[in-house]
């Protein structure tokens, strides 16, 4: 039994039961689910996607209502959150109907400069049963049903989830809406197992049926199981979103511009969700004087004065009490400003600006601390504020604000952000991950263990499926996508050009 | 010093200096070579790839003359083996010329289904240094100059490479080439890195300045190495090729029809190389009775009339002579035929044939031995036949002869290949990895430790770049292949759309 806890309270308020057994029998029928999944074909995951996307809207009420019961988020950012991701399934649907996410390619029989070549036929297939762990801090965007749940189902793997032990409830009602979703598309099997705990999280990443792992968490955890996933008898993909610094610097000239408006966005970024986003804006590099104070003061005055936010969990905020003591006490570093206390009972968590010396810029001040706590940093010269930039490492995001008169200094802060991070924000701020064709959520180790492929946007589907090449297979034994008059057109490359179909 | 030796007398030729001075020195020119080839451009790195094709031809006589002297592969093969490698330059030319492997994404901002969208600019950026191991089987072709070298050139990826010490003088030789390519094409900077011995393998997968690796090799010297690349502080990626046994399963129609030239075919597959190929067929699954009787009488005869041949080096036969040791030694399996005895000195290797019963499957019989030797295993039932297929697992191939009487078996064994193998042959051999856009080279573990990625082919580039996303930044900052008009057209996605350009 897991307890569903509501953390303004701190009181349980429902325990859930094992909602599908035991982990091998979960397992065992995600298996005959991957042929069930490939049957269907790309027309008839497409449907299956949309049941699913319809069967949450259907539960959209009692979804949002249990998810903040759970979760303390709001009943607005969880609407908005259970939005985003029936789009995503939406979006997921389309990617199928185009089919260029296949890579389909055919080489017809021929001589090359190298000697002769037989036909050779490549697509994309499936890579089995994958396992998706929920994170805490979305609990309809990166949990059960989320981006992972969503690209790995539009691949034809089937999913088993650990779900995430903050908001139990929720993941049980997801669950069961999928699965309808699943049903009402004439499929039976097991698409979308659950399960919970420490225990069976160890087992899921080690279990011979799972064939990749989806995972948002933190570095401590993340690492731990890419490492179980790496020391397997057959190592098998991990995809951990883990920590990130996302870095904010603000040249000069942007500084004096328009100081108080970047100060205030800086404040709102970071306390969205009370800073409980993997895109937080965790240190603000900016200038020395009165160009950066004017920045400073503006982050400032909001953070006095906003109140203390309710956290996902006791963990969460015991850990943010914990991580935030340290960095004060770390010598370099002094406290800005302090939001509200917290109240007794409950998960709690005061936002905090903290000022640090950029020598001071290493351990713990340079990773991730999860919750409202933001860094400021100054730098007195471009070359100082590269160095202070480099400091971090790579991560998720890395920020600049600049203006014209930036130009120069801007220039050389995007090429290094290009080298060590996924996504370069200009003008903005980084919380706020579109589901798009052109989004990329990822960056090098730590901000992921696999910076090749993103959890966010279309793109994500590649994790779950490697290729597979076929040579002198007869056309009618050929998937339908490789034959050379497929039943439905698509985007391929044929023999060398590639040839649009849409 | 590496000693250069020809495997054919065992005799050291000449001793090999460390061409390019200690590995710290040598990953740290490789640094400010990332920076050269990414301001090259597409344009200027596939003339420098066509500048390297064309200094290894000047060279053509002197490579395949002292290659020879070290491999004792043969001339004849070694020019084929250069063609094939100076094409796969070519061809990554063209690839780059092409730009589409960029998988360039334009999403404008604007309003979603899931709310407002910044302007998201995606497109593919080099990891940065990476490191290639030389295989001793292909000394120019997954060597010094092979496919993991062009692809992560055209990437804009430095390579620092561990020459095999199999063949050191023709790693010095073809690094010279290459190097020499880079400089017509106006890079001096070091493209190319070449150092050896084991010591330095396990630093260079270690090394911080590496950002993947690229091997080719056995199981147990690929797994260690992969098992250090997810150990490091910072996981990198590791793209092993490794073992396979390339089973092939002959149906009974086929079998009948036309035994006595498969059995001729899977000879010559076999012995190619002196069966030194990570496709060579390690085992053939035939219908009892007469029908596959035609088959192994034709492999018989061919095998018993086959001399000893030389293999690459004397560890390698040591290792072939000690692996057909264990396997003629274990239950179930007898001696069906021999080719011919090993002179004296020099590294030479008999090829052997062997028969199993089904139920000795396991162990050493199931997994690759390096040489020529082949299994023959004999099925009564499709089902029969199917068991012993599961029995050796994923792999780099399958292969499926039959005729159109077989064709509902032929299914069945189709399906359960493309689940488990990453190139399905029909009614052919494995041998023979043709360099083009089609070509996937790889497979589940233990065939390749990333399945998600050939070594082979166009698609190779993919392992050696990753996505970056920039929000939001004005056109003039950005890479010319994600402004609205670039420079020169290429395809991309534009607002969801592929938009072809050729």
């Amino acid at each position: 039994m897991i307890a569903s806890v509501d953390p303004r309270t701190g009181i349980v308020v429902e325990e859930i039961g094992e909602p599908t057994g035991d982990l091998d029998e979960v397992c065992a029928r995600a298996e005959p689910a991957l042929t069930d999944l490939v049957d269907l074909g790309r027309a008839g995951r497409a449907a299956m996607l949309r049941a699913m996307a319809a069967a949450l809207e259907v539960r959209r009420a009692q979804i949002v209502a249990v998810a903040d019961r759970e979760t303390g988020l709001g009943p607005q950012r969880l609407g908005t959150e259970l939005t985003r991701t029936t789009f995503q399934l939406e979006l997921f649907a389309q990617v199928l109907e185009e089919g260029a996410y296949l890579e389909a390619t055919i080489d017809h029989a021929g001589t090359t400069p190298a000697g002769p070549r037989p036909d050779l036929r490549r697509l994309l297939t499936p890579l089995g049963p994958v396992a998706v762990f929920g994170a805490s801090n979305f609990p309809l965007a990166f949990s059960v049903p989320g981006g992972d749940t969503a690209s790995a189902l539009a691949a034809g793997c089937p999913v088993v989830v650990l779900g995430h032990d903050a908001h139990p409830a929720t993941s049980v009602l997801a669950a069961e809406a999928l699965l309808e979703g699943a049903r009402a598309a004439g499929l039976h099997s097991s698409v979308v197992g659950l399960t919970f705990g420490h225990a069976n999280a160890l087992r899921l990443v080690g279990h011979p049926a799972m064939r990749a792992i989806g995972f948002t968490g933190s570095v401590r955890v993340g690492r731990m199981l890419a490492d179980l996933a790496a020391a397997r008898p057959d190592p098998i993909p991990f995809y951990g979103e883990l920590g990130a610094m996302n870095t904010v610097v603000v040249c000069p000239a942007a500084a004096s511009d328009r100081g108080a408006q970047i100060g205030a966005g800086l404040a709102a970024s970071m306390l969205l969700g009370v800073g409980q986003f993997c895109t937080k804006p965790g240190v603000a590099i900016l200038p020395a004087g009165t160009a950066g104070a004017a920045i400073r003061e503006a982050v400032l005055e909001r953070i006095e004065s906003a109140p203390a936010g309710t956290m996902l969990s006791d963990r969460i905020a015991t850990a943010y009490a914990f991580g935030t003591s340290r960095l004060v006490q770390t010598p370099g570093v002094e406290v800005l400003a302090r939001g509200g206390g917290t109240p007794d009972g409950g998960s709690w968590g005061t936002p905090l600006v903290l000022g640090a010396d950029p020598d001071a810029l290493h351990g713990d001040l340079v990773e991730e601390c999860f919750g409202p706590v933001l860094l400021l940093v100054e730098y007195s010269s471009d070359e100082e504020a590269l160095a202070i930039l480099r400091r971090f490492g790579p991560g998720l995001t890395a920020t600049v604000h600049a203006d014209a008169a930036d130009r120069t200094f801007a220039r050389r802060l995007l090429d290094l952000a290009t080298r060590t991070v996924g996504r370069v924000v200009w003008n903005g701020f980084p919380t706020g991950v579109a589901v798009t064709w052109a989004m990329h959520h990822g960056g090098p180790y730590p901000a992921t263990t696999n910076a090749l492929h993103t959890s966010v946007g279309a793109t994500a589907i590649r994790r779950w499926l490697r290729p597979v090449c076929y040579q002198d297979v007869p056309e009618d034994l050929l998937p339908d996508e490789l034959r050379d008059v497929p039943t439905a057109a698509l985007t391929r490359r044929v023999d060398g050009r590639l040839r649009l179909e849409s």
